[in-house]
């Protein structure tokens, strides 16, 4: 894509209510516009990045089984009642429609995705199963912060298993836990400040598990033991002072956001709507479920909270909107239209920056975007047949002849 | 996908509320499952059609310079105010937040988009810029009816233009009308059927265009000229007694599905939000805006309308959820196994009704679901080395050679 048709702007002011590097950065970069507290629209490149976040879980949910359907965001009152939640989530926005109908916005769907699971439900043989939706979800947060991270509308990955048994369930929550293992690593955070955080199960079970990520401006205080890579969240410190999985008491304190949680529900909702199966004898069975949830607009927010530095985002490869950050420079634009075109005739994901501005302005607005690759062509650069190459991570550039670029650019991002 | 995994099953029994072939088809299909009156969820099988439909129109919304964005279903009481929709727009859902603070469901983005494309529009330079999104909709509707024709939550793609005069905006409008066009025919309506229909401007402009699909369902009331193809809807006929392109007089009377609109909305909306631009010589000008629209959920109902016999859906090939709907017959059990796995790596998609079930009722499954090709494989075609191939829509089924159905499935799609 053209720099000079994208619609958005970068902005050189920090918005006034921009508490948190991702709230500054993707709304200066022209990732994100705000439009309450807690609210954003996705621009062109704030959507890239989203849908890349969301097709990486989206594989690993359907590795493991998981078939995507879409549940609505109005949800009607009688289910809400049913599980008891109507009148003390405290997060649900509750409104009337026609006829007075009660709805409620979903912040969560078991009281969508319960009963729906039972209406195809009949015996063993339908039995496992796991559905997922990747959706938008509507939380009445007292306070809306941290731009992306906590807001009143947000995208979420929920995934919902039902199983024939407590086992059953047992085993499919831990092929669970390896996929989101495997979705945090592909995301591109690094697997050394990605702690699998032993918290409370609330009204479901013992523990549920976080997978927390290690930030300054994590909500949440975490003990982590170096050893195993788990943590144990301080909400449950005083049942587990030593780290579950190898009994190591050292264990050391850190901030970490919250990027996924999964849980065993046990039998809670299936209760509430009756939800049974017949087993191979003939008898009526609970229908064990568990829920396992990652948010994609949080990740976004989290990826930027870690990776980020003074000037900027600094994308991991991964989720990048483009993978080359394109830039003319004055006396080379043939050459840098030319070699626009041949890039993306090869496939290349490019953001080619050709509008008539001074270096420096570019340059600035680069380490701000954050893609991880900057190729700039220029007179200086063209008269060795070569463009410039600079990692966003790295402080030195280096020039790379134009006849082998596409293959170093294949390289890197291999 | 082998249907033994799919968690959805068809369903024998015409729902109680069913008023509509798409709410009886798509229902008793599998495809969606509703949750309350006017809103549904989206099972694999009808999330798979509903992703085929927005992406074609995504990919016309690109090739005509659209910039996909995603606004947010929540919008703030103030913007609603400074167009005077507020008190006026019916189909509001209107909900209360934390502080009190007063929001509605988005049930159109005109007041989001304004201010948006203002904060990043300066001057001349900036315009014309079109963006779009595709997203959930909510409309409080008085009565829910014909599936997913009518909804409370359903699925919409809108696209906002700006320009920099009406000239500009008059020049894309057209260009956008041959976008729709082509929309059309690439998910499947016969262009025949499917008429541009001069309807009301209301507040905005004279007329405004909207794309109807001949169906007895409709709602709309199109008077058509069967030389140009284009009709006049019923609510301006005392204005337009004659086709508005070729004066032919001969109108005749039709039931219309609206499938599609676009809109010119001048300067209503810019104007609101005080949106102008500095032109070549310093001076502020007004921006004119345009709106199109078209509902993916009310497609995919829609082309169940049209495309369907007693038995169920006939689907067009461009949006079918899978290619070819592969059928083992006892006995040859192992050779569909390894059909299955062949057609896959081929890159065909393939449903695999791989149960234990007698042959008709897997036929009558295979009519109800409505993939247009239907592949059995038996003892009796294993004979002769092939299977038996079927189109939805023709009477007789015919022998193919196995060593021949890859190529032949390729060409039947292409």
């Amino acid at each position: 894509m053209k720099y000079s048709n994208l619609f958005t702007k970068t902005l050189k002011d920090i918005p006034h209510d921009a508490d948190s590097a991702n709230a500054e950065f993707l709304t200066r970069g022209g990732y994100i516009h705000q439009e309450v507290a807690g609210v954003y629209t996705f621009c062109p490149l704030g959507l890239k990045v989203l849908r890349k976040v969301e097709q990486i879980i989206r594989e690993e949910m359907e590795a493991i089984g998981g078939q995507e359907i879409l549940m609505p965001a109005m949800t009607p009152k009688e289910v809400w009642v049913k599980t008891g939640r109507w009148d003390n989530f405290d997060a649900l926005f509750r409104f009337k429609g026609a006829g007075d109908k009660e709805y409620a916005l979903g912040a969560t769907h078991e009281e969508i995705v319960t009963p729906l699971g039972k209406d195809y439900t009949f015996s063993y043989k339908d039995l496992p199963f796991s559905v997922f939706q990747i959706q938008n979800k509507f939380r009445n947060e007292p306070r809306a912060k941290s731009g992306i991270l906590r807001g009143r509308e947000f995208s979420m990955k929920d995934l919902y298993s039902f199983h024939t048994g407590q086992e059953d369930l047992d085993k499919f929550y831990e092929i669970a836990k390896k996929a989101y293992y495997k979705i945090f690593e592909r995301l591109g955070f690094d697997p050394k400040i990605t702690y699998l955080t032993y918290a409370s199960g609330g009204a479901f079970s013992k523990y549920s598990h976080e997978f927390q990520v290690v930030s300054d401006v994590g909500e949440d205080h975490i003990y982590c033991c170096e050893k195993c890579r788990v943590a144990v969240n301080r909400e449950i410190l005083d049942d587990q002072k030593t780290c579950p999985e190898c009994d190591n008491k050292d264990l050391v304190e850190k901030k970490g956001i919250e990027v996924g949680n999964i849980f065993k529900l046990g039998t809670k909702f299936s209760d509430s709507f009756e939800f049974k199966y017949t087993d191979e004898n003939g008898k009526q069975n609970s229908v064990p479920m568990g829920c396992y949830g990652i948010g994609p607009s949080r990740i976004m927010g989290s990826l930027v909270e870690v990776y980020h530095d003074e000037n900027g985002i600094m994308w991991p490869k991964p989720v990048t909107p483009f993978q080359v950050h394109l830039i003319s420079i004055k006396g080379a634009e043939k050459e840098a239209d030319k070699l626009y075109d041949d890039l993306k005739k090869e496939g290349v994901e490019v953001l080619y920056d050709d509008r008539d501005e001074r270096p420096g302005a570019k340059f600035n607005d680069a380490d701000l975007i954050g893609i991880p690759l900057r190729i700039v062509v220029s007179t200086r650069t063209l008269e060795k047949e070569g463009v410039e190459w600079k990692e966003r991570d790295q402080k030195e550039a280096k020039d790379v002849a134009l006849d082998k670029l596409v293959a170093e650019i294949k390289k890197y991002y291999s």
